[in-house]
């Protein structure tokens, strides 16, 4: 091997030898996936899940491996033209508590459980991919916590902060979040604005002395209506942009005419814009009203144009559409890698109390990525 | 005298001696307005102003005084062939805090002071009438409690409850809440409702897999807004209506297309029409949406083509307006009791921190008044 396996850690002193879960690698990837979904690990509580994988990766030779906090980095080093990153978080959302969706059962073509699409399948994969001692290209590996709960928590996030180059020289990145194992590219972006109409308060009895500010959003909420959003294509895929009231509120008492209404609007756009381009635009659409940026996270492209990207696509041989929700590709995109979505799951059922997997997902997901990998 | 003096009480125990504020009823209007708002008299805090008054009342022997909680009712028994209600409320709304808007004060020509619009002088001009001891009607005063809170506090009503005998006899009855010393007549009703505007809930960035209810609410505002309220002569005054949304709220979170808008609409109608015709109506306009009553105060009309009515505009001799806001003359018009609204004091500077009344339009409401029942 053309480098000794390594092993450091910081910021989690390990304290893991008395509850440890042995997690056996070398099962098939519809089992590993059970293991992985049985060790809860809802956010916050992923300690004894990164403690199994860690454990599970240290003894493999061709891996470094780096832990911070409750997320795992491990590094083939093997001098290859290309670098890919692959990344999956361990944390889920809560279970369902009448009856628990843990532990994870079979029930005809689907193993069903919390965990099962979002995402402890995908991690299985990557761990599976894992196994591979001299892949085609070198491997960066990211399991991560804190992805279901605010960025503050998101392991992937520390990753960039307090170790960049640890995936700063990636050339690609697959994100294995649940698209039914299509492949899904880039992500588009999401701003948030308060638009406000003002009028002059007044009393109900005598709104000729005042203005009533709902009824001025009547041409704001128009506007919304009337506007058609565009489908952008960006490197050979086609993002749908939305534009979306997503809250109002208005009104002091049930006798007086309302001096302001804010309408909450969402602006999803395709990842040709900048933030401020997204921004620049939905304050023309609303020109005349007071508008108030609350939220802004750039898109990502696909980059299916770069030859990382092609040679996966053309490797997995699957359908590739464009993501049309934020995922953390977006925060490959601020490194300049480019990234997709592909991971097993129907991304429908992530979060649901009947959370499941058709087993011949994770069986064609982690195939697909040998293929590539061979 | 007709009728000797009586007094009887009910509700509430005497318990005045110790902190009674002795009111002079032969000082002039002005000063007697003073007197009346240095007593505070807060919603909920009548007793000290209800027992100073009552003290007043009770020596007149032309008189029959019933106290009911803090609200008083006092009666001429003189067999005349007509009975006039004058009343007004005791209670105000809470005072300025820093500087206190009490004691009262003059600056120029006005009383500056809690009250002295809302409607203290009124309660002056109430007290100067009940000198008056052969009216040229018979005269039924109430000084009630509780008209700036919740119905439930409200004397008038609590009177129309549990002694209804005392005020049903009338012919005609004269509100004196401030009118500028104009004469209102009737009042509109008041209608609210909630209007649901349905849609669908969906990921909004996926935003074709819903339906947008704030969107689908656009067409009900335009429906508010293109919406023209009739002006309704009745009686010979001129009400104008009034449509107008009150408040407005959806939304479920940040990412998320709402399932639900709703809209509170507040209708303001002329008093030739029922509550029911008036929610009929509003029902009409928003066909196709989800309504739901939440209250409906019928209006009053001005009863101007009955004598009783008549004499007083013509001894006034003043111009007669329709009222627009909701007003307690509703209350005499539930019990088929023709009322007006006429009292000192610009409507639009009550509950103003800046409480003001000229004192010209105390001395001439009184005068007006006392050359009627001359």
């Amino acid at each position: 091997m053309a480098n000794p396996s390594q092993h450091t850690t910081q910021d989690s002193p390990q304290d893991t030898a008395h509850d440890l879960v042995p997690l056996d690698l070398s099962a098939d990837v519809v089992t590993l996936t059970a293991a992985l979904c049985d060790i809860e690990s809802v956010s916050l509580d992923e300690r004894r899940v990164c403690d199994a994988i860690e454990a599970a990766l240290v003894p493999l030779e061709h891996l470094t491996v780096t832990r911070i906090g409750n997320t795992l980095v491990a590094r083939t080093e093997l001098g290859r033209d290309e670098r890919v990153v692959l990344a999956g978080h361990i944390d889920t959302v809560p279970l369902t508590k009448a009856p628990a969706n843990l532990p994870t059962r079979r029930e005809g073509d689907d193993l069903v459980g919390r965990g099962t699409v979002d995402m402890k399948g995908g991690v299985a994969v990557q761990l599976k991919a894992a196994l591979v001692t001299e892949p085609s290209r070198d491997l960066t590996f990211v399991f991560y916590e804190g992805e279901e709960i605010d960025s503050e928590h998101n392991g992937l996030l520390h990753v960039q902060q307090q170790r960049p180059e640890l995936i700063a020289d990636a050339d690609f990145a697959v994100l294995l979040e649940p698209t039914a194992s299509q492949v899904e590219g880039g992500c588009k972006g999401t701003l948030r604005v308060d638009v406000t109409a003002r009028g002059v308060a007044a009393h109900s009895a005598r709104p000729w002395n005042g203005r009533n500010a709902i009824h001025a959003a009547a041409d704001l909420l128009n506007r919304l209506t009337a506007y058609e959003p565009a489908t952008v294509t960006v490197d050979g895929l086609d993002y749908h942009e939305a534009l979306n009231a997503t809250g109002i509120r208005g009104g002091i008492a049930g006798n007086v005419i309302p001096d302001e209404c804010v309408v909450t609007v969402n602006y999803r756009y395709a990842p040709d814009k900048s933030p401020e381009v997204a921004l620049a635009h939905v304050a023309e659409l609303f020109e005349g009203y007071d508008l108030v940026e609350l939220d802004n996270a750039p898109g990502a492209r696909p980059g299916l144009d770069l030859p990382a990207a092609k040679a996966f696509v053309e490797a997995l041989g699957l359908p590739v559409i464009a993501k049309e929700g934020w995922t953390d590709v977006a925060r490959f995109s601020a490194m300049d890698i480019a990234a997709v979505n592909f991971g097993p799951g129907d991304p429908n059922l992530a979060h649901h109390d009947d959370e499941r997997c058709p087993v011949s997902q994770l069986v064609s997901a982690e195939a697909a990525l040998l293929r590539w990998l061979a």
